[in-house]
């Protein structure tokens, strides 16, 4: 039966939206196998006409699972905490799960989009700058945000879905090298979030499709 | 007590993520007061110091409502679903509900964001290229998936989220004069969406900021 089999995350190590992806299914303890997606390689294999049947979004992450495939990651996550719903990624109280699905979409709609490849790769000259400038502005208003909503973590000191946003986008903008200096909240945030395991070995570093030369 | 207060919109004609929300809460009879924020005037009103005090992201929409404010709009209407379920907004079977959001998610973070006023502004003279290149690739899909999805509306007969936000991006579409005619779905579900009367009253040529040389 399809909807028994192991779930196929089609991913690529440093999409920073498989990373959200990949974290949910860590924390929820939930076996998966993993379908490299090299957003690269052969000008992007995300656009074979193989990868639009399973995605015609051209985009990673998607998830064959329950025998049907989903795509786009909060979509994802959501699904996954309404059929495996423990341990729970949204609060119970509904203002609390407010905030974190604010937190989730000003990162997921509001940040990552911007400093994604196809906007880089218009910007030529201007792509760091503009890069840096995108994540600086979004973490501005997410640093004012989290010093109403955090504990230990981002809302409170529950790991949400807001946290699985959280990480993966700090690791951009160090790859741009934005100055984090101005962001204690959400340095101090992300530390604590990198000590739990399964951020770690979700990590862009040590997953399969990880190049030799990028592993920790 | 705050919480019984009439919940206050802060809002822009024009803002495609405030329409979704005034969607919403016409579909769900909430009755609400607007504050509008004019993004174009005084080089933009959601930049003043006391705009940022209601909301951080310097955006709208957003929502003062049982005594806290919301922003981001999907963020805003799933809270509006949890809160203020009927009519409902998202089916109730686990699959459908995947689905609508994966749709809403594709608009909202894979579509609006890279046609909005920040990056266009990036853009100079290849403005409306760039903006009819994201809106078509991001159609083409979509297109695609609603073949699968689509009965009366984006997902079977029922409106649900997902035409919330379809309706405006269909609309910055055509002020963007994208070439409509490759995505007969869309276009059909855009239309028996335009004849309901909640997506009509909450239509950008028709709110009380709407300039008089672009009304209805």
């Amino acid at each position: 039966m399809a909807a028994s089999k192991k779930p196929v995350l089609y991913t690529y190590f440093r999409s920073s939206c498989s990373w959200r992806v990949r974290i949910a299914l860590a924390l929820k303890g939930i076996a998966y196998d993993q379908s490299p997606v090299n957003l690269m390689k052969d000008g992007g294999q995300q656009l074979t006409s193989e990868f639009q049947t399973v995605n015609p979004m051209q985009q990673v992450p998607a998830l064959k699972i329950d025998g049907i495939i989903l795509s786009q990651s909060l979509a994802i996550i959501e699904y996954l905490e309404e059929t495996r719903p423990n341990p729970r990624l949204l609060p119970e109280d509904p203002k609390k799960r407010a905030q974190v699905r604010m937190i989730a979409e000003h990162i997921a709609s509001g940040i990552q989009p911007l400093q994604n490849l196809s906007v880089l790769q218009q910007m030529g000259e201007k792509k760091l700058e503009w890069a840096q400038q995108c994540i600086s502005h979004g973490f501005k208003a997410l640093e004012q945000i989290l010093k109403e909503t955090a504990g230990r973590y981002c809302i409170g000191n529950e790991v949400t879905v807001a946290d699985l946003c959280l990480v993966p986008q700090v690791y951009n903008a160090e790859r741009f090298k934005v100055d984090l200096t101005a962001y204690p909240t959400i340095c101090r945030i992300n530390k604590a979030l990198l000590e739990l395991e399964e951020f770690r070995i979700s990590h862009p570093s040590c997953q399969p499709d990880t190049p030799s030369e990028l592993r920790a």
